[in-house]
């Protein structure tokens, strides 16, 4: 059972804009982060449209799909995504959230479960490893979300698709995180035009 | 003529820990972002020593030293390094110091010259691109210098070489820019074990 986290990031290290609002879900200025992912052919398949390209980072996004089994993210994360992601989400798989206020499990089409935690990270996660089988357990986002369980050294790999653009203001992924000194081994590098995906499992 | 900047980094984004001071230029907690540089044959080389590690990373850095005509460095830097560097430091090419303090000239064996401007960073670079011959242009650090160079969109070309720690702590290498977003081209990636080096040329 791995933990894992994907996420998008900007060359200066940036994971969202600025001024992030349920309207505005990436924030001003980020638009770079994720356009490069709405033409790959697996990400469209799981918006149930049709087309986009079958290139080597919508292979990555495809692998992310079927590696994983269950999901976390957080309050403002789900707030963000709700309305976009529509009847048919695009998990496919339990999504538990992260929130201080209870709220009945909804049930999507397609295999897309929210279950709304109310008792914090660990529980959470263990929820999510149960409901997983044995698939990966990916913590979605947002920002703070990741860096809570990566303070607590529950993430076993982590990816990041450095997309080649700087931002220069924005929500750092990497804040908020104690001073001692973590070590990562380099999984896999793939370079693309759009991004740079690297793989990377935390030294334990 | 091309202008570099070529920096080791966290995969968090710091250049140098905390408390830098000129007997502690990495700064606190910072140094895995040098050490896997100590064992490289062609920087060793460049210190005078012999033996070390032929590698891919041994490779990129001799590229480095062969392409580059002449460098800029802040005060800071220069402060930091003038005793680690020596009687024949490892550039053998001139070196211009950004300072408000006039100074002459320092000429050290080997090629390496260090000659301190005062009237700033366009000064600095046109003098540098004067002694480059048809090599590069290095802005070679500290963190300042190189957002100074990057907020005036005088670098083409961004080398970063990305450690696989996160300090959690430091200098931050992506700070102090404006927030107009600016598009990178990648260039070349390469990861090894000890860096993934991610090369970027800037879209003007």
């Amino acid at each position: 059972m791995t933990v894992t986290a994907d996420m998008a990031i900007s060359l200066d290290g940036y994971v969202a804009g600025t001024d992030i609002t349920p309207d505005n879900p990436a924030g001003d200025g980020a638009e770079a982060l994720f356009e490069w992912i709405h033409n790959l052919a697996s990400w469209r398949q799981r918006q149930n449209m049709t087309g986009g390209e079958d290139n080597r980072d919508s292979e990555l996004m495809r692998e992310w799909f079927e590696a994983t089994g269950a999901v976390v993210m957080g309050r403002t994360m789900y707030d963000t995504g709700e309305e976009f992601w529509g009847d048919n989400p695009p998990f496919r798989a339990p999504v538990l959230v992260l929130t201080r206020r209870p709220r009945p499990t909804l049930v999507k089409e397609g295999g897309t479960t929210f279950t709304f935690v109310t008792c914090g990270i660990h529980s959470a996660l263990a929820q999510a490893k149960a409901a997983a089988g044995n698939k990966n357990v990916d913590i979605a986002g947002g920002a703070s979300t990741v860096q809570q369980y990566l303070e607590a050294g529950l993430i076993d790999e982590l990816q990041l698709h450095v997309v080649p653009t700087l931002l220069g203001a924005g929500l750092r992924l990497f804040e908020h995180l104690s001073t001692a000194p973590r070590t990562l081994q380099p999984v896999r590098v793939v370079g693309t035009p759009l991004a740079t995906h690297l793989k990377y499992r935390f030294v334990k």
